[in-house]
């Protein structure tokens, strides 16, 4: 009888790499898969790893292009933020990687997939109702939640052992204090030293961008080109230099918001399982897009669309974060945020300076700005007069209720 | 038989010096009304004018702590924030202003309000919807929409010759070209040579906060304490220099923010007469004090009760902005608001740098966190299989969604 | 000289004759413009009337179809419903008739429309804001806000001696004490002796319903069949009729809602003027829709998707009372209504008896029920046990909420 | 050693008799309790059957009045409604019975407390959520959710083989093919031929209320007097008969309704597991007050505080059905919901025939309506002009719009 196949998401790190060793003690036929979503990594490295281990099939798939267009872009557009500051990093990262993963299942003809994610944080949430949604007969092995594996591997000295005992090699280096996880879109820290929401994060534990004390003193200045909401070109003010496509442009933003320190954000948010938890982020190039791209809708976008537009972007962060990313209200708000999009084009001029991306100046072929009635001097095709029947009529309300109250 | 009384909200400015003059040329006794909510004047200077002018009676109120305690801290505590952006510094200064003059009109037995708002702004909405909901038999005088007013002033040089005229003085100093407004909690910058959104504002337009270029490389580390969504006190942890009381908090967080640079804004809004606007804004205190207050939510306030809130923070926002403050639906927001409050009490370090303020570290004895429960290692009284269920159950409908496109 | 041209939006009553003869007094060149939407009503009669008054041209213009697929079915599908009661009967016939005087203005090279609508009501905004957003260059002339026209006619008196003097015919039958609106979706009654919200309203003041009490005790049940939300087919069960067309099919539900008297409201009703006022309605066959439609939507319409439709219904349902049919704000969330009725299709057994319609029985294609999953007693590719699981992850949130409050 | 003591919610019925007492054959010490929630039932029956098959203690408390009180009226006044229809019946009385099981559970010392609910309603949810959240270390256990009884129980047969092995007698009567569940406010059918929501429920399952058909032809017509949103007393105009107490008003409700065919629903609806399920519903003294009091807002609630309240009543809604009782945010919007029905006071005229609920008539002394203001006829503080400033400035964002487009 042939093996059942599994597909792992596998990073290369300790704990995917004694799951991949244990699943093939168990019995079944592992095809490793390596999403490159843009995290530091060595790629080859991990592949070699994962092949000496003894898995039957390694994939490696560049999914950076994809990441940024289908998944970054689109929260962005959609101002997804979550609990009014965090730009979901990890979680969109996540539907991006199960998609990949499902489509290798089946080719693959792989009953099972599997993560190594834990049972406390929301990555687990993401990855399995990812699969679920894009295959409902898909089965998921996630061994921080099986029996089995909790009872071989009872702390981290038992996996080091076993690692050991299978020559699986284990990164000195890393004995950072607490966990990571990084691509395109930022860098997250949380766990270990970082637990104590009272205890201020060291500023070794930034990893990615220049704290705003070291920032350089000169701004850069940038122009950032919009269509429908999606970037599609930055030029730098001081030099000139002009960067277009996605893949480019978005590593551009991330270099900039890097050297100028912007995107830090440290705070206490609720995951999807009730519990609280402290993360510390770095999201360079997604923070100045953010920013820049907000500035816009202020200059195009109709007031009214805005405030609905407002509360529906509430409910985008939270489904993104929670991993509703393949599910129909996904589905119905992405449609909703496309149409606000349609006349979000023009350019932002956003400075980035000692931490923040600050917005100067916009201007817009669909600009609903108008200088002459916006203009207090100016009468501009606006009867003064007319505010005054505006004012009383949305008056008749409060004034009846003021009456009658008395 | 006796004048028509008229209570004028005067700002010791051209226009306004302008309009008493001419009322009291029109046969009315004209009350003047200073209101002092922190902005910069020589209060005592404006008196002597009005009553040179020819006003019956000058009043100068001093309305700064009632306006931090009653009118900025409900703002803040309810994340009021207009547009995702705006702190609301200017329209939560026209429903105080408002109330006391009203107060002083029944007081003085006057029939007539009047302030000098154009027709194009939000001001006009402001102050003249709460004078309607406070004093629903009020009649409003508003010159700039009034046609006797506009034939006799057709600009601004018609009322420098009137102000000549009558040897009202007209300050020579005041020959910036845009309009400010300013009060405790911020001063904004609107109009003339910002009317163009595609032109970045000049840095000698910011009056208030140094640029993040000059602000100090060093910072300065506040711990903020609040109860119930209120700040109570600020200690400097650098100095260990403690503050307490409303005005006196408030006042320091202004300077703390001037120094740093903290609370700038360039943004297009919609203004509620359905213009969009440019404005430029400093909010140096209110910036750390939103800050921070989101920050101590995070630890403090229940998820969902996050959830509900932050769409409710939005229409609270836009009443506030759009002059609703006194109206049954602030009434019924702000006390969802309190109620959603009850659990923010304890304190946040906020370090100020550069522009920015930075949330560093937060505890409080209503902490919803359980270091144990969000720890990725320990168990924390939390059975990681439970998320099993949880994730399966939570796909059951993506997964019938999926089968049933099919 | 040639005169200006208007074109009055003119329905035959006394009003508009006399606003009709009037403004060609004034010396314009008056077009007068009827439309057709289902209202009963002698449109050669109008016609007639209106050339002998003296009309330049006369349009009539039947809208019935138009009014059916592009307004009443949009609305029902939005499952907009005003104050948790209205079905905007009136509401969603505004923008129609408005849509096409402007085409007429357009194609009569008219500056000026007109309407007769007082300015206490909701009509005249919807009127103008359609008029506005439609042709932004248009001159709105609205009788009951002029000066020149009030100062003419004091009150009914002045208006029936005009008629008189100029031999406008007056509808003697025309006694009613109080005010009706009829169009395909509904009549509405208001005003005059149905002022006092506090007194029931008579039996005969309801011109389209039976009554419960006089209506068959034999129920009608049909089966409807709708095709992404919008009613394609009616089929009688009792007697095997089969109505297909948007006309056909509207005038068929009326007419079996109206023999057992579905779809009465006597409520009272904000304004977006901010005044109260009770309406009396009947919409017999738009109740019939809405519950049909409602009820199809439960067999096929994801949880989330309902959830977030439900609020956005109540946004769209303020934005047609007031007036926004023509809006950016519309178009958003109309778009957003199509994404979620595209799985909106099948079929609505529904039991018209005595006031009411009642849904028996649903099926659908794109039915996400599955009934071995739902059943109690059955497995259905669900593990209870799982359940237990997401109830604790569930619990996990409530659970420290309570331990950190003691 | 001492056995572990499990309070039990006991019915009476097979189910949770079978549990009773296999959990006295696993070692527990099992208390049944019993609450009486207004169903059919013989409880002293019920409290012999425990006794019988061996329970150490038997409570059956009489929560009737406390459920009237602190559940239902606070979900009508909330006006709290699932999915549009359902009036939430099942969902108000889990909570209660939880909690006093709970108490009971502290009262006896008992370390654990059980149901009967399955792994796939709502029911489990709701009653183990309120458990978790009123005392967080208790332990449920579930036997439908126990792989222990599960392999003991395999199906229906198993269990009757037991209740006949172990002399716990069956009612043979109880053998409708569908379930039921009743309480107070409702009874509800579901499951078994129900399942196909596409075969109309027939007419003999409605076991509470009359058919429309069979209904009087003769109306009941009621005057229905509210304070802050809750009923106070009922006055029927037909015979004077008047009821004042909650349990006596709601008790005369329920047979009125009873009478005329009123509360009815059958709809599909989303349960929180994720499923959609068919349920068929009879809640005639709910549904004459939900009617009753939503006419009576109309009269004395502001427009804006109905709009924001409406949106809250989804959550109120969902947050009651999916077992949030005892939940951060259901102490929210109740305190949100208390505020608003501040002014819901005054009497409703409310038809009762052929199974409508239908409002004649409304008076408050806090009533908004102004009739001067609302006539079109008089003018009534009100200048009609004002109208026309009010439109326009309305109207300013859509011409602009408009011209932008183009």
């Amino acid at each position: 009888m042939s093996k059942e196949k599994i597909v792992l998401a596998y990073s290369g790190g300790l704990d995917t790499s004694v799951i991949l060793k244990w699943f093939i003690e168990e019995g079944y036929d592992v095809v490793a898969y390596i999403a490159d979503v843009g995290q530091e990594e060595d790629f080859e490295a991990a592949r070699e790893k994962a092949e000496k281990i003894g898995a039957s099939k390694v994939y490696v798939e560049d999914l950076k292009e994809e990441f940024i267009t289908d998944y970054i872009f689109p929260a962005i557009k959609s101002q997804a933020i979550y609990e009014g500051r965090y730009l979901l990093g990890t979680s969109v990262a996540r539907p991006i990687i199960a998609k990949r993963q499902i489509e290798i299942a089946e080719k693959e003809g792989a009953a099972y997939v599997s993560h190594g994610a834990t049972g406390k944080g929301n990555d687990q949430v993401r990855f399995e109702l990812s699969y679920y949604a894009l295959k409902p007969d898909i089965k998921v092995l996630a061994p921080w939640k099986m029996d089995s594996f909790l009872t071989r591997f009872k702390g981290r000295t038992d996996m080091l052992n076993y690692a050991d005992q299978y020559g699986i090699p284990v990164k000195a280096s890393r004995s950072k204090p607490y966990s990571e996880d990084d691509n395109f879109l930022h860098i997250s820290h949380e766990a270990g030293i970082l637990e104590d929401p009272g205890a201020a994060c060291a500023e070794d534990v930034y990893s990615r961008t220049a704290s705003a004390a070291d920032a350089p003193d000169t701004p850069d200045i940038l122009s950032i080109t919009f269509e429908q909401g999606i970037p599609v070109k930055v030029e730098n003010k001081n030099d000139g230099k002009t960067v277009t496509g996605a893949l480019q442009l978005f590593t551009y933003l991330n270099d900039l918001g890097t050297k100028h320190g912007i995107g830090r954000l440290d705070m206490v948010e609720n995951r999807f399982v009730g519990i609280k938890s402290r993360g510390v982020y770095e999201t360079p190039g997604g923070e100045i897009l953010y920013k820049a791209h907000r500035d816009l809708e202020g200059l195009t976008m109709d007031r009214e669309v805005i405030r609905i537009r407002d509360r529906l972007s509430i409910d985008m962060a939270h489904l993104i974060y929670n991993g509703f990313w393949f599910s129909p209200e996904f589905d119905l708000l992405i449609t909703t945020m496309n149409k606000a999009q349609e006349t979000v084009n023009g350019t932002v001029d956003i400075q980035l300076l000692k931490g923040m991306a600050y917005p100067l100046a916009r201007t817009s072929p669909n600009a609903l700005y108008d200088p002459l009635q916006s203009s207090m001097d100016e009468e501009g095709g606006y009867d003064q007069k007319d505010a005054d029947g505006f004012i009383k009529i949305n008056a008749v309300r409060l004034r009846n209720n003021t009456m009658v109250r008395r």
